[in-house]
């Protein structure tokens, strides 16, 4: 592999550790500066440094812009995890744990007027197109986690309803992160939407994956506890199409595990795996996963870019297709 | 009085109530439409409005940064109500309580994001200077709420910490609206900061005023509960300042009330308000926001503005000034 994104993750690193979030009062900038530091894959800005990489070698201008994607995916997961009452957030506590909910909901909102400060930051002349692309997409997350809330209390979510909550929730900033990039460039607007669209389908795949790690996921690697949608009923691809599959007795166990209120978590995760290999779920949507990977480099071999920019793209394309965390 | 508020104010709410916020998830946008229909005084639009009708008659460009500041004013109040767990605002139930705290959150942080989209409207030309503006004083409001919430567990609030608390977290908003509408005017740089520095110092008596009516005022205007912030021993300057000039007895007092966890709310009102008599406090908050008004209108005196300008000024100061709620 032809690594430049090392280099660029490396890049990104340096600029967020280099970032003075603010001073005072520090209950609001402290968490900023700890959510930011976590880690993470960094899939995100990576890619806008990547979209304007493949028109240009100085990436300089692309480090804002890669900072306000950073910073906005983060302040979701600051916000979300409120929501979720999540506790921990890659291993360590979550905001409003480590402070409370009002210091989670307030530092984010700042996280929100910060990502608009890094998009300042763009030529004047791109500013407006950024903007409306940015808001555009930031709406749509939202909508996407209003939607995955929602789906929390219905049972009869679609397979489609899920595709495209995941669309909106997930795959459409990796969409923008590379069509920023491409923009920040000048790259022509028919490459900046083909980008776009590459990347929105890599990134429903990626989620796919996700869901299929929390099931058949390596311990070991994984991170998260392998099982946890299980346990929480989550409604992700694999138990929506279990129920659209599952009938008769398979169907009245899936229900009766949904149901209980109290089961020992460990019997849980094995019983409803179990039901999912009957009904060959793990292979049904590495299938889907699979041509939404395909559909990507569809795409990508479509677009009018040289073999050098095509082999940046897929070398991304690996990293998300092999994750194993 | 020449008026030209009223219209201007019809204005508002007639762009208010046109606007679509969007429509699916409806728990999502429901809110929005909600909260920026239940009214209020319209001050902050009204001065953006005001900042552009000073120098053009035609106000159509100066809506969208007015929906802008107003959207922004309306999300702090979603969010800050979550944070202050306040059943009601404006005699109606609020966001979260209506809906839930998930949902106020999020729809919260959609509105953020249509602040931007309002902002993104204006002439390319001024958008990089009017959203760094709007940003550095978004940032301020913030940073003011998390001070205010600071000082609810701490009892050595100062009356200078006090006051740069609410320039934060109300008065630079004010003084953004009006910058704001002479910016999209393209009034010089000059007026600008003396408008905004004009709208800072009647914000601070605005706010101060608030503590007073919360006190003195005339339940049957006032919409609030009289008393409330001395029920919630809300750190207000009047607080802060009788919990400095007491002493003995009477400092005694008003420590046994502050202490009090579980006192009969009235009786508490009578007695907190008592000591506010015998220390005078009424009239030395009463003096501080006079000369706070009083400094408002020497910068509008000095300012490079012609008569008719500085009678619209006035005009605004004064609704501001005789405010009975």
């Amino acid at each position: 592999m032809n690594n430049i994104l090392n280099p660029l993750i490396e890049t990104i690193d340096k600029a967020i550790k280099a970032h003075q979030w603010g001073e005072e009062p520090k209950e609001l900038y402290e968490p900023i500066g700890y959510i930011m530091s976590l880690g993470g894959k960094r899939l995100r800005p990576l890619l806008t440094l990547l979209g304007y990489r493949l028109f240009n070698d100085d990436i300089r201008p692309a480090i804002a812009p890669a900072m306000a994607v950073e910073t906005f995916h983060n302040f979701t997961l600051v916000h979300d995890d409120i929501m979720d009452k999540a506790p921990l957030r890659r291993g360590k506590e979550t905001v409003h744990t480590k402070w409370n909910d009002n210091i989670a909901i307030l530092s984010g909102d700042v996280m929100m007027i910060k990502v608009y400060d890094h998009l300042l930051e763009l030529d004047p002349e791109i500013l407006p197109a950024a903007l409306k692309a940015f808001n555009a997409n930031a709406t749509e997350v939202c909508e996407g986690q209003q939607k995955d809330m929602n789906f929390e209390s219905r049972d009869d979510v679609t397979a489609e309803e899920y595709l495209d909550m995941i669309r909106q929730k997930t795959a459409v900033l990796l969409g923008l992160a590379l069509q920023l990039g491409a923009m920040v460039a000048k790259a022509p607007e028919e490459i900046q939407s083909g980008l776009y669209d590459f990347a929105v389908k890599l990134g429903i795949g990626f989620q796919l994956k996700d869901d299929l790690l929390d099931v058949y996921g390596d311990q070991a690697k994984f991170g998260k506890q392998v099982g946890g949608d299980i346990i929480e009923n989550k409604k992700t691809y694999l138990l929506i199409k279990a129920k659209e599959l599952a009938s008769g007795e398979l169907a009245a166990e899936l229900e009766k595990w949904i149901a209980h209120e109290n089961p020992i978590a460990e019997d849980k995760v094995k019983a409803v795996t179990e039901i999912y290999n009957q009904l060959d779920i793990k292979n049904i949507t590495e299938q889907l996963m699979q041509s939404s990977f395909e559909e990507a480099f569809g795409i990508l071999e479509s677009m009018p870019l040289n073999e050098q920019q095509k082999t940046y793209l897929s070398d991304f394309a690996t990293i998300v297709i092999n994750r194993e965390k």
